[in-house]
């Protein structure tokens, strides 16, 4: 499962060569950044009112999809500035003591 | 680093049941919803006003930091009301054609 | 000048009562409040960002633009709560020690 | 009523040659531009929450006054950008079709 935002983020390197007709991704790229921020904050609001709204299976399933698009919009953002999402798992590692590659080791131990 | 949000999901989930006074973590939770959503908006419009200022390495580790900021506190609102991030990654797995699951077994061949 | 909230408030009542099909008010009530708070926070994302840009006239005329587009999507908010905009300044009259009444009166002697 | 935002911005224009230590507004434009709008996205986010959350007098209460954070944050925004009220509320007149000097002259018929 964890491996999907490193997934996520070739995918997005790929479609952002594709041409903005065809892929929503690169799309965002070509209309630039500040349609790209529009739709981080556009989707945090979504974000937000959804969980207002968590009461049950449905609603809590339509905040785990504009909680995804939030995420994906992040990733698009870092993309178009030539950053990667592994600096900012590598930052919250840094913050709580984690460490992927210290983890890894520990578990293959 | 593809295992951290595994790992902060853990840390966070210990966390919560810590002493408001001592975690921020915890504060959050005793808090409410209501705070924590605020605080997700507040990371959101924080993340959208750094990369627009972003010019140098410096400004993109600021940038770096602000998505953190913005993530760790989606981890929170999640947990807060019983939801896990892997839900999340699922659900993007699933609108880009990824899996976690046939990746690992692809990569254990 | 400072007529206009209180004009644009009759507008909004009166649209409220139009087909949702004529009039772009009416369709904002007609899908309900999430919508209309979905655009309260995207017309505050685009406000954000046309700040960040201004740099001449053309840019510092959008962001007038993007500050109205907030104003009025506020405006159709309390509409749609049976709220007045009156109360929103007189609230702001209140921390400032301003009175629209006192004020006019020693304006007028 | 409708004098109060002429009112508040030649408050917030006074306010703003105070010291920073003394005056909220001051300590706003001292702090600078990123700092108004973090204002300004973190009023927005809790308006759309408090709006989830009216369901009683003090709730109404309670949006009234975010609303008024928000608007209050807006002008200082514009403020320090060297832009006035005006021009937004002279936006939102010629959207829809208001004139605040023609209304002015109807009324006093």
């Amino acid at each position: 499962m964890s491996d999907i935002l490193e997934q996520l983020a070739e995918v997005l390197a790929q479609r952002r060569q594709a041409s903005p007709d065809s892929s929503y991704v690169a799309s965002l790229h070509d209309k630039g950044l500040n349609k790209i921020l529009e739709k981080v904050g556009e989707e945090a609001t979504e974000t937000i009112i959804a969980a207002k709204d968590v009461s049950d299976e449905a609603s809590a399933k339509a905040l785990l999809a504009e909680t995804a698009d939030l995420w994906f919009h992040c990733m698009v953002m870092l993309s178009h500035l030539g950053l990667s999402h592994e600096a900012v798992l590598a930052e919250l590692g840094r913050r709580f003591g984690l460490s992927g590659l210290e983890e890894k080791a520990a578990r293959n131990q």
